[in-house]
């Protein structure tokens, strides 16, 4: 998908989200100036990908591009966007919980410019199925947010801090709780000879299924039926994994609660 | 995908599970004889898709198919199992917490055929993905069992009752709870005006990227990293929310010591 308009764009960054959202910037047609990274080796490796400049002194970064990414770790946002000079363009941070106003005030254009999704170095992603969470103070930089991203999913959305919030929070629950469930699974598993693989086809159900049902119309099992002999023996085969066993009561009863037990909550 | 050899089935239960391994079985080439239910209707409509006679007085069970497969609830296993005539063939219940021993013992065939997965009724089953748990006491009903289940799947494996417990819970971890985590989720998002469609795309990506990498490898989010500020924010964010907050710290925790702690289990 090629973007309407090509953007000058830099990217501050060589890690995950730096390099998969660099890249499809860059399939989308947009002129990607310069990548800073302070490991010299990755930004060298993403910039040669990107037919961009390798930056490795934060002061040589270009001010005069349209939009400035800052694909980088939480807690470098303010940090860096302080060593960075005047910024002309707009400055937008990618991260799912933070405020755009920590980019240092000395740059007038902030912005977010977040995707939803989970970047793993070694999976391709798919942006086409990628929201994207836009904020700015200015309607200019909102069309600019709105038109980069564009090039990459026809899902953009406006949004507020706060919703940005519940939204990071959600997925973190989500997320990465699912996958510290399959953790759980997989050392049940182990511990009696069993294979994770056998649980392949059940987690990939489980969450087709949430993208077609209601997860309120598709929750199965013990606790949805409040099935407390089976949820009794399977606390007693937990018996020596107190930590487990809690988690196991607590996602238990609040299935129950939410079918069984409305005035709980 | 046709079995070698077609044998006589008959069904108990009209459910989820007795009408997608209905269909399985018969798609297969195998004759269903008959499919008793407790409630006609459902009866009626399996037995009609299946070509097989519809019973809705147990006491007319043939008692001479090669296998009769009770897809009934857990608790039915037992009393059904009573109420039936002596059945000669093979009787396997698919439940996967139940010892085969809960079918009453004047079947001396007894026997376990349990698919791995989460049936919906809207949902289609791609059972060559679904692995098969089979028991049972003698050599040859493990064959006709295996032969049963090689037409549907080629993942059967021949499980203890310690293992499908295990398997069971393992399941109901990732599978139930996983989906009682997007409800959290989708709660939260309503209440802030989101979709929670915004999450399928993440959802879909976290089970995917576990099918390939070990989830202890693919973990990420603010625990993983021990990101106190961010997850004292995040339980900001639910402070009126007491039960999910309890279920954010725990779950937090959980990856925390797995990562960071490894002293505390």
């Amino acid at each position: 998908m090629k973007a309407a308009v090509s953007y000058s764009v830099s990217i501050l960054g060589a890690g995950r989200v730096a390099t998969h959202l660099g890249n499809a910037l860059f399939q989308a047609g947009h002129h990607i100036v310069q990548v800073y990274g302070r490991n010299p080796e990755k930004a060298n490796a993403l910039a040669e990908k990107l037919n961009a400049e390798a930056i490795h002194d934060i002061s040589l970064i270009n001010p005069d591009v349209a939009m400035l990414i800052m694909a980088v770790s939480d807690d470098a946002i303010g940090s860096l966007s302080a060593e960075l000079p005047l910024i002309n363009g707009c400055v937008a941070h990618t991260a799912g919980f933070r405020d755009r106003h920590e980019i240092n005030s000395k740059h007038k254009r902030k912005a977010v410019f977040y995707p939803l999704q989970t970047f793993t170095f070694e999976r391709e992603v798919d942006f086409s199925k990628v929201p994207f969470f836009i904020e700015a103070d200015e309607a200019d930089d909102l069309e600019l947010l709105r038109q980069l991203a564009a090039g990459l999913s026809p899902k953009i959305i406006a949004s507020t801090i706060e919703q940005r919030r519940i939204l990071h929070l959600a997925a973190v629950m989500t997320s990465n709780f699912s996958n510290a469930l399959y953790i759980v699974a997989k050392e049940l598993l182990d511990e009696y000879g069993l294979d994770f693989s056998v649980l392949h086809p059940l987690l990939l159900e489980t969450a087709q299924k949430a993208l077609e049902v209601d997860p309120r119309e598709g929750q199965t099992g013990p606790a949805r039926r409040n099935d407390q002999g089976t949820i009794e023996k399977h606390l007693k085969l937990l018996e020596d994994k107190p930590q487990i066993a809690e988690i196991y009561q607590l996602m238990t009863n609040y299935i129950i609660n939410t079918y069984h037990n409305k005035t709980n909550e």
